[in-house]
């Protein structure tokens, strides 16, 4: 029996408990999906050195890889389910860094609940994570759409921008003032984002949503162009964290660094006012953060800073 | 716009007529599902020059990708319908690549009536695909699985094996005679994989299936382990194409090439001689060859040719 075959019988079969996986004996799953359930499916494709330091724990490499997929399960109102990964993997990936990698991917597994149904393993000179989601939702709640938002909408955040960028920077060795105790919240929220799963059972009117992985500003932006609307951002209301305003402060730079910066994997909510009271409501304890507010199309997408326009180059991560 | 956003609206758009898919405006569909349907779910990860080279036609690309991964969706008796792609992307891909692997993808989704329905685009420095398919099938219908092979089943093989690895062979510069209509054959079977629908209206009872990847002998092998039975195969019996013979003969070095090249994507069935005739009578102008018989696991898996036990070091293409 190859490594490869006994890898696959001692890490990622445990972590197959669906039955329709067939213990990944074959080389797909066979799922049923109720009557009124909706089908989310989601795929994410992560490359060491681009997305990831290969040098990273393999617990958090693998919460990585599924927390954006989660992230994004979150985003379009579902709960995740099942999941495909197809791994490229190095010769230092051995059968001890795939041993604490799965172990990684079981924590996440057992905390929300979903499973592995299959995948593949090849040979590759770069590790390469690609993970598809599979979520459901019942067809009674509401399917939040990047097209969904509206002129007069209230553009929402939770939690706190500029954290999981800065914790890159950080592990990047570029930000030499730091506590301890701060640098491991920035890095933790680099390497493990957090799924806000908040649209799953809400039934009301439109909200348009979305995940920030490339900036809180180019992802409003992204909003803006699938909904034909423009926007209005106030750049100081953007939700800083402590530990950010320790290290950069809370001046208008550091608002800019920490809207454009992304990896942040927490959620944008384009909704009226009321709509935005009952998602707000429903998750109590959540930080929500009102940044601006939905603008007709004419108006364009503009950020101000203390009520003076903000002119900016570059509004996020850009790919390729 | 950045390129990439352009690219994927140009190309990628057209390619995901499915409602669901929001015409990728999100990072992920929307499905629903009937209720008499199960689904199947795929996936496969196909590097450059790990699993195809990078200097083949662009159309051919995506013929291998999707090609792989629908011998899966007919191996598992379903039929596709949807397929998220992830592309890891080098600079040398650029747009006239995109649009001429698009036009690949295009092709066979008219061809089999399936769509796009989200996926990844992100920066690499090789090539790198991966397609998670899924397709439906019938609750009604059988639900072919390696496991399902019992003793006393019969071994039949779809097609001819040995092709894909011949041209995989001629790509190499390895198969110095060969008529230009031999190798135009041969490596045509390497670049595009001919998915073997033929178990997605199988009612009957049980069938073991597979489709040869590693090569026939070590997806026998697999189904056997998988079962916990034991199989003989009949070498000379492995069926070679025209094309196949003119380059190599059909001795029996030239039958073991065949039985343990990999990349024929043929299937693999496993049933009594009653189920076979049906599935045979089904799919009426398909080749189908009997290779084998399943025997008791305590006979283990033996391969003979011309009734002589054959020892061999290697069954098929062995991962990592």
């Amino acid at each position: 029996m190859s490594s490869e075959f006994a890898d696959i019988a001692t890490f990622l079969r445990p972590l197959a408990s669906e039955q329709g996986a067939s213990l990944l004996l074959d080389d797909g799953a066979h799922l049923s999906f109720g009557q009124n359930e909706r089908v989310s499916v989601t795929a994410d494709m992560l490359i060491e050195g681009v997305h990831f330091f290969a040098n990273g724990a393999p617990e958090d490499i693998a919460a990585k890889a599924l927390g954006c997929n989660l992230s994004d399960v979150a985003a379009m109102g579902a709960i995740p389910k099942y999941y495909t990964l197809s791994i490229g993997r190095p010769s230092w990936a051995d059968s001890a860094w795939l041993q604490r990698f799965c172990a990684g991917l079981q924590k996440l597994q057992t905390k929300y609940g979903f499973s592995l149904i299959g995948g593949d393993t090849v040979a590759s000179d770069r590790l390469v994570l690609n993970i598809t989601m599979i979520g459901t939702q019942s067809q009674d709640y509401n399917n939040p759409l990047r097209s969904c938002a509206r002129e007069g909408d209230e553009i929402w955040i939770t939690g706190t921008v500029g954290d999981g960028y800065l914790g890159l920077q950080s592990l990047l060795g570029k930000v030499p003032s730091c506590s301890d105790e701060d640098r491991v919240f920035l890095e933790g929220r680099y390497w493990r984002p957090i799924p806000r799963f908040i649209m799953n059972s809400f039934a009301g009117g439109h909200v348009a949503c979305a995940d920030i992985s490339d900036g809180a500003l180019a992802d409003i932006r992204q909003i803006c162009r699938a909904s034909s609307v423009g926007a209005k951002v106030e750049l100081e209301n953007m939700p800083l964290s402590a530990p950010f305003m320790a290290v950069r402060g809370q001046g208008k730079d550091a608002l800019i660094e920490a809207a454009t910066g992304g990896d942040d994997y927490e959620l944008i909510l384009c909704a009226s006012a009321k709509q935005m009271e009952i998602i707000r409501q429903q998750s109590a304890g959540l930080r929500f953060t009102k940044v601006g507010e939905v603008t007709s199309s004419e108006q364009g997408y503009s950020i101000c800073y203390r009520g003076s326009p903000v002119e900016l180059s570059q509004l996020g991560w850009e790919h390729l």
